[in-house]
């Protein structure tokens, strides 16, 4: 009998397999998954085997409660937050979770990214936001359950839409990104990782630097992203 | 039927290909073009294609003005910045722009680079300038086209030659570099990148570094680059 | 005649060649022994010789008071302090000495690292610890076996468990690390180097980042060690 | 007729490709030369030519008053540097120049390399120095000729002997470095490179970061050098 789980499995295989390859994990430091919103499930990289060690059929199929549905290996243990996500979020097709090293140390600082240039405003209009520490409570309970909603809070209280702020650093872990497919998710663990390290280089070359002004924010997004973009074949 | 174009074509798509080699870029952040002066016009990266997808026929063809002559694809969305400098600076076939991390750092601190050492004045005998962020006219306006002039006058303003000055941060963005030839212009990203990156780490081992003095610039340019040199083998 | 040490070479062999792999090493900077309970006995680096010139072969045996039991040349200089770590941590099979670039500076700086976030919260619970230059009479002594001795009263005396805190500073020097198995070891030098990146970046960007709350330890230490650990496939 | 100086010529090629292998030099920034004292002469990497592009019989071959006696290519523009250096120090059959990261921006900063740790102490026992720039003299007239006194000037006012300390920042330039064969030239420039790295780390992590203490510093380079000494297989 046919695999119907094949596309996803492949789409998040080759997914996970680019966190290396971009330099955004060592060993098992992250993870990716891919959606099929007609299945309503999702595939995901198995918990804590080397990406060297992965193929298609590892890849997990879970549901968006974060059942597993099918699959020998256990789940990513960041499973639930991709679960969580996946069913709120219901125009994402794709997540991915690393620990990148100088968007996590931004994590660690609790700070967001300021916008301080155009290859920030090139992908979204705000500084890219850091959610706070969860309460003792949530991390007691379901912690990777709350972790979604740590997630979904922090962009509900800024104001900012899922579509368009792809990323987020939470706060004292690491960074969680999405998009309309895994390969954009990872692409914007990728974005993320470099904005984050030439934020940081940005600060230290001048303490006073300003955030990027609102023209240039709209302009780059706009070029990138508005109705009448200009960027790219389509 | 010849291809009239393959010449520059090649040229930019070999130069195009130098940018991840040299990890000055990610993705799709970054362009170079290659010009003929005989036809007036140039080849240039399509917009939004990855490096390992372009190939020599994929380089549109585009005039001084920034009009398509041929090509099936988008150009890059900077194609206009390009047009306008090839336009005015009669000297120069070959453009590129990255958005690597230490140049587009120093550019979002809206710094010039401080000449610190013969690295910097082996290359050229000022600061790299910064070019102030465009005012919100000219960003609503023909924000590409505007970015050329930006730069010409940056320049003209410092009273820096082109010709000597290969290179400049756009204040907010990020590096465009030039030359003789399209690889020329390639090697000026990749050395303003280590410029940017030694200048950033000159200021934290001693905040109080000073600048190069005026004797060791005119020695090291002119052993490069003046009519007695003798570097290189020409 | 089987050679009886096959097993341990060939270990020690694959995790030493894992140092340059992984960015830890340059040209013989670092060193990697597996032992065996059974035989009372571990394979180590042979001194100064350089990683692509190594073999199985090549790697010489040891007893847990640091003589030499087999093998042509000379043992890491490093080797007494592996055999006594080894003679009263009686459940450690592996242990690296790298002095990889960002771990090494914190041991140069004299300074704990502190736990910032998960990524370290998932490897073990406190900052990691840097142990204190030896004084001057166990440096002019045996200096290498009082460098173990050294790392060992650093855990006593900060209560630390070694079989949970797997990574050491020796303070001056540079780190060492150590784990179930050879591979564990290497794995936590790499780990260590990230950790000590991922700080030293934290508190650039936030002179007053504060450390992680102990409800976040916790799950994060437990979700990968604990009794209902749920990482991993076992 | 056999080429008298082949094995120069063969050892400075390696030693020069070694540069770009160790991440020490991009383009050109670089050159190494191999001598034979029973010759009187040295091979030297020719000016402005690529790492790709370089051949063993490309060497050119020099004398210690840095006239060519054999070569069709101009040599590196250093030539004197080392000739001079030649002349002065019997001892030593190799010198390395590059423009490498961190050492050039110590060498930008004017400052001496703290001695941190034993990293920096298993190679020498000072800090490493950074010589003063040139007088205004010096510059416009032999400068590469003045370069090389500097260099010795810097290590006689120090009190350093050229056998210990085989390296040196030149002020507001980039390191040079030399030992007993071209090899260990090279291998002294990646040492330094990693010493400068960890050591601007180190004061950014605790700015009162103090020297290493002067039992350590002994101990750690008689371990390697002293006539007693235990490390490596000789």
């Amino acid at each position: 009998m046919a695999n119907p789980y094949k596309h996803i499995q492949e789409e998040a295989y080759e997914a996970n397999m680019l966190l290396p390859k971009l330099n955004l994990v060592i060993f098992t430091f992250g993870n990716v998954s891919a959606a099929d919103r007609n299945l309503g499930l999702f595939a995901i990289k198995p918990s804590g085997v080397e990406y060297e060690k992965l193929s298609p059929a590892k890849m997990v199929i879970v549901d968006f409660d974060g059942n597993v549905v099918k699959g020998k290996l256990r789940p990513s243990s960041d499973t639930k937050t991709h679960a969580v996500l996946y069913k709120h979020w219901e125009k994402i097709n794709g997540i991915a979770h690393t620990h990148s090293l100088y968007a996590t140390a931004w994590a660690q600082s609790l700070r967001d990214i300021p916008i301080y240039g155009t290859t920030h405003a090139d992908h979204n209009t705000f500084d890219i936001p850091c959610a706070a520490p969860m309460s003792d409570e949530m991390i007691k309970g379901d912690y990777e359950y709350e972790t979604g909603f740590q997630i979904m809070d922090c962009l509900k209280e800024k104001k900012m839409n899922y579509e368009e702020m792809e990323m987020i650093l939470v706060g004292n872990h690491a960074p969680f990104t999405w998009g309309k497919t895994a390969h954009k998710a990872v692409y914007n663990s990728a974005v993320l990782e470099a904005i984050a390290h030439m934020a940081f280089v940005t600060e230290q070359v001048n303490p006073s630097s300003a955030r990027l002004k609102e023209a240039l924010i709209k302009k780059h997004f706009e070029r990138k992203h508005g109705k009448d973009s200009y960027y790219g074949q389509e």
